[in-house]
């Protein structure tokens, strides 16, 4: 039996049916030409189930110690793991769109998983026209953080069409060639001391713009989130209060999409924005016009909360440890360009204040803020007094195209989680030549959630129009 | 608002992540010759999504009222009805055999019903070999009971291969139809005497061998059946403890097989049984077998709560009030004539009992008993003080071949509920000229139940030859 420490095991603490904790991605693939694809797929599942060692905890359950329910929690090895279990086969309905993709992927994520079990299912999906197949995942968030969750499967894959590889993501073997690849994937915990506290307090004050004694708030929550107990609750200024900031209920929905860089490239060249900046305009144009349809858009602008490198300029080629910042979307403004103003003020702002931390500092920050326990504290109120709007993270991802024993990776979408108060996430993954965006949204709070697509869309081109003016 | 009576709100105040509260059933359909069979599903789905006005509480979600979450719960209409979340269209994937439609339910009948929504979805299912498709409903307990499930579908057949329907089998219009074919469906809720509830305690005590004081304990029961609170805790003798008698996890397993009726009544017809007692033997000899395997036998035979007509012998064709028995299964005997004389003298012990009760007292005793509230109740403790080891219960179905729109009906399969003490529920219908088994069971506590399926055939087999030499 090992601990889980705190921060993971408040993840399974504060889930409900309604919050499910998991995170997890959909990668689509192509079929190679000329193979056989029933046993193409059964060799897919094959190398998932192959798995005999695992990397921790995917073949460990949670349990309770002495104290039961009201003491810690261990992750226990479970000695009759059912592979048949976790690696289910799906197929889609006819005509096999991506709207059937979604609707199925919506459903799977909208399920808790099975705590007596190590938690994750990994569900491979056939049926897709265009001789596609995809890849759901669904880790518990206790077990992976979203990014290493989303990147779990780039270690089974190859840039190399040839390579055959047969082992499981999960599989420790697997994991020992992403740690090789990946050495600081996880932020070290570390003690803070008061004046450490301070800054940091100061640089929270700053983003969130938070009223009331935040280093009091701020001890509190490091001693949560170090595990000596505590709890706060802060309200915070001038976020707007939309359908997004609802209290959610169990059913989800996911919809995807990608877009080519080099627009979104072209785009920000045009405009002097970085990448990172040009997407959340495409994203606050996007809202804007999804608000507005229905009837719900407030008179102050949204603010996103957006992790970002703390190290460099550039945001997606950099694996260092990533921060975030609160940018103001601008959503008030019909003018694009204004909107645009807003936002590259507002990061610029949150960039200057991260690079003023010092490297423990800045970790306990990132620490502090980057994962959803800020949020997961506040579950009971942040329906009411949301910290901001909704997240939009831009995850980098390998610039190169990958194979899986020959089939191309075509996408990697993100299904990330939402919570009360934050009713819809957008993460996007750089693969390869492309954005690729996972929207996931609760079903009732935010309804027509798809139709944000084409406002991104929409949104891109009016970006374009303004570029071409400028 | 309507106020959700204790009984039916019991399946929403125990129910847990473990313990899903509801049933369903799988209805196996063939497509007519010649029909687009897109075009066919597609017409199956637009007949549950029609209806708007639906059969009460398929149109309603649970809510709290004043007094919150410790309050009573009531019904409420859900004003945005979201009929593309609760109508499903689902896929197997190849070679689409019945294992991967069993693969499929018992994940889908795994998982928690969303709260905020009226507590129902139907999942049609496509890509099953041999021109066949699937339609699996999922319907809370605390909207209907696990019998009344079982035949809504049939407000939606025809006897006649010609006739068309289009209305959903949850709206209003089926149910007015439904109501007229079955007017006792739902056992009437009365207010027991004291000497009502005495008569009824010895029948208790005799078919559960209850040590304590029972006429205690059955008033704490009818009590917090009539909504006025209470709790009991009872040990009961003589029940073995198996791997079926665990605490359960939130996983199903599901399988399903149909027998030919003529079988099964031809061996009853040679050794004197009747269809129900002939059911139960080849349970018997199926269970035996199956722990025999898991090297689980108990020295003690296993008792089976048994739901029985209690006014005719004719187990199959009466809708009238149905009660329980408990079946001593004899499954320490190694002969199956030593099995079938244990099940007879418990089956007609219980009947006998059954029979010396007026109208009323069967009435509180099937009501008291019927519904799983009784296990519910116990909980806590099911699974270490087992009232009996499994549920066997035979639902009389419709007797003629059914078509839905021209395609022919060739199953009705049982999903039914297990719960902590009691992992595997064996239900089957009796539909046309067979016997249609569902058995679902915790896919942790119950392993490999899918070879019961051929240990009742072997079962069965060994009856026959029993009835051969007799």
């Amino acid at each position: 039996m090992r601990r889980i420490d705190l921060a993971d095991a408040s993840f399974l603490y504060l889930e409900s049916r309604e919050t499910p904790m998991h995170v997890g991605s959909v990668h689509l693939f192509r079929f190679p030409p000329g193979v056989n694809r029933q046993r193409f797929m059964a060799r897919v599942g094959d190398a998932y189930r192959s798995a005999t060692e695992f990397r921790k905890p995917f073949g460990e359950f949670v349990t309770t110690g002495r104290l039961g329910q009201l003491g810690p929690l261990y992750w226990e090895k479970d000695p009759e793991l059912d592979m048949e279990y976790h690696v289910r086969h799906s197929a889609l309905p006819r005509p096999g769109r991506y709207r059937e993709l979604f609707a199925l992927v919506s459903r799977l994520h909208s399920t808790l998983l099975d705590r007596s079990r190590p938690l994750w299912e990994v569900h491979l999906i056939e049926g897709l026209q265009d001789d596609q197949f995809a890849i759901y995942s669904k880790l518990h968030h206790a077990t992976i953080d979203g990014v290493a969750g989303l990147r779990l499967s780039e270690g089974m894959c190859s840039t190399n069409r040839r390579t055959r590889v047969d082992y499981s993501p999960l599989s420790l073997e697997a994991y020992e060639k992403f740690k090789a690849a990946q050495e600081a994937a996880r932020t070290t915990r570390i003690t803070p001391s008061q004046r450490e506290l301070r800054s940091v307090a100061g640089a929270f004050s700053e983003q969130l713009q938070i009223s009331g004694h935040l280093l009091g708030f701020l001890k509190g929550h490091a001693e949560t989130w170090l595990g000596r107990g505590g709890g706060l609750a802060v309200p915070f200024r001038h976020v707007p209060k939309t359908s997004i900031n609802a209290r959610i209920s169990g059913a989800r929905r996911f919809v995807a999409q990608s877009w080519p860089l080099d627009r979104v490239k072209a785009v920000g060249k045009q405009l002097g924005l970085t990448v990172n900046d040009t997407v959340l305009a495409m994203c606050s144009g996007g809202l804007r016009r999804y608000l507005l349809a229905h009837n719900d858009l407030p008179r102050h602008s949204l603010r996103a909360m957006v992790p970002v490198s703390v190290r460099t300029e550039d945001d997606f080629d950099s694996a260092n440890s990533v921060s975030f910042i609160t940018a103001n979307l601008g959503t008030r403004h019909a003018d694009p360009a204004a909107r645009v103003k807003a936002i590259v003020e507002s990061t610029r702002a949150g960039k200057n204040l991260l690079t003023g931390l010092s490297a423990r500092e800045a970790t306990l920050y990132a620490g502090l803020s980057q994962l959803p326990l800020l949020l997961t504290s506040l579950l009971g109120i942040a329906d009411r007094f949301p910290a901001f709007s909704t997240t939009i993270s831009n995850v980098p991802g390998p610039r190169k195209q990958l194979y899986w024993n020959g089939a191309p990776l075509e996408g990697i979408y993100p299904t990330s989680a939402v919570f009360h108060g934050f009713a819809l996430n957008i993460t996007l993954v750089g693969y390869n030549r492309d954005l690729d965006f996972g929207i996931l949204a609760c079903r009732r709070s935010v309804p027509q959630v798809q139709r944000l697509i084409d406002y991104l869309e929409e949104s891109l081109a009016e970006l374009e129009a303004l570029a071409g003016g400028a």
